[in-house]
């Protein structure tokens, strides 16, 4: 089972891959943060952030051929402004996932936090430092692509208890 | 020079194109609500609703292949959650739209009322009435197809003056 996790954004967009085995274990696959910015980009040209997002994250999923897509649900955004930057570079990576018909499964910040460090308010650096654990990686992992790896962890912890339990990955995570 | 604009929502997305002669005349091509809702849908569900606004505005762009795009710049959203949602299905309808290669012309809302009713602070109901008067359109048009037809009228607007000028759009209109 290969899962893609997404941690959207709108200047930069994480990306990590992950297989899980029938035990629950998780390999490493792939990661990279997705750099939406042209070094020499005007304010007219945020529809381009987005093509140039749609067409690297399309390339990722045509390449590693993920089962199933994680992403994190935006928790509270700084502004109405930056909401709706970051929820149009959101909707263009979730547009490159049902593309191709890939199930998306939705995680809340404090949800990755808990799977990942065990604790709801763990800090950005926790994040980063679990996962590298986690998945046997050496050197310090640039916090966006930690954030996509900790979302895909998420949702193949999420997986094996609802296996486990025989229901939903949703229903589970819910109960 | 054929003109489709936009007038994107996360519940419903307004689609109206129209056709612009030499002298800057504009006919109605096509309008339409695209309703992302679906009958059942529940809070999981949003991505396809994403996905339903891809397809189908993917469709109207293969079906009437118009030349240009203009969208309208979201005005401030109420609160960041409604902020997030709209920014999804806009980029969603960047999406379907650069997908093909088309150019996309931002508008903010002011600038479409000032072009079509001829004051930055005109009501809904004064853009639906001009609207369905500059296209000879027989009855009430519903909202948001009239804002789409509205921005995409404005495109014409101002790419006719600033051919005159000689200057690209964008140019003329900050003038």
């Amino acid at each position: 089972m290969r899962i893609l996790g997404i941690d959207p954004g709108s200047q930069r967009t994480g990306v990590g891959i992950i297989d899980v085995d029938a035990a629950g274990r998780a390999t490493h696959v792939f990661h990279a943060p997705l750099n939406l910015l042209a070094a020499d980009e005007t304010k007219e040209q945020f529809p381009l952030r987005l093509k140039r997002l749609l067409d690297a994250l399309g390339d990722i999923l045509d390449t590693h051929r993920p089962d199933e897509v994680a992403i994190e649900k935006v928790f509270m955004a700084r502004n109405p402004d930056s909401a709706l930057k970051l929820g149009q570079a959101r909707g263009a990576a979730l547009c490159a996932v049902v593309l191709r018909d890939l199930p998306v499964h939705e995680y809340a910040a404090k949800e990755i936090k808990l799977a990942v460090v065990g604790t709801g308010g763990a800090e950005k650096s926790q994040i980063q430092h679990m996962v590298g654990m986690m998945l046997n990686l050496k050197g310090k992992l640039q916090s966006d692509a930690a954030d996509a790896l900790a979302v895909a962890i998420t949702h193949a912890h999420v997986r094996a208890t609802a296996q486990r339990l025989g229901v939903s990955a949703r229903q589970a995570w819910r109960k």
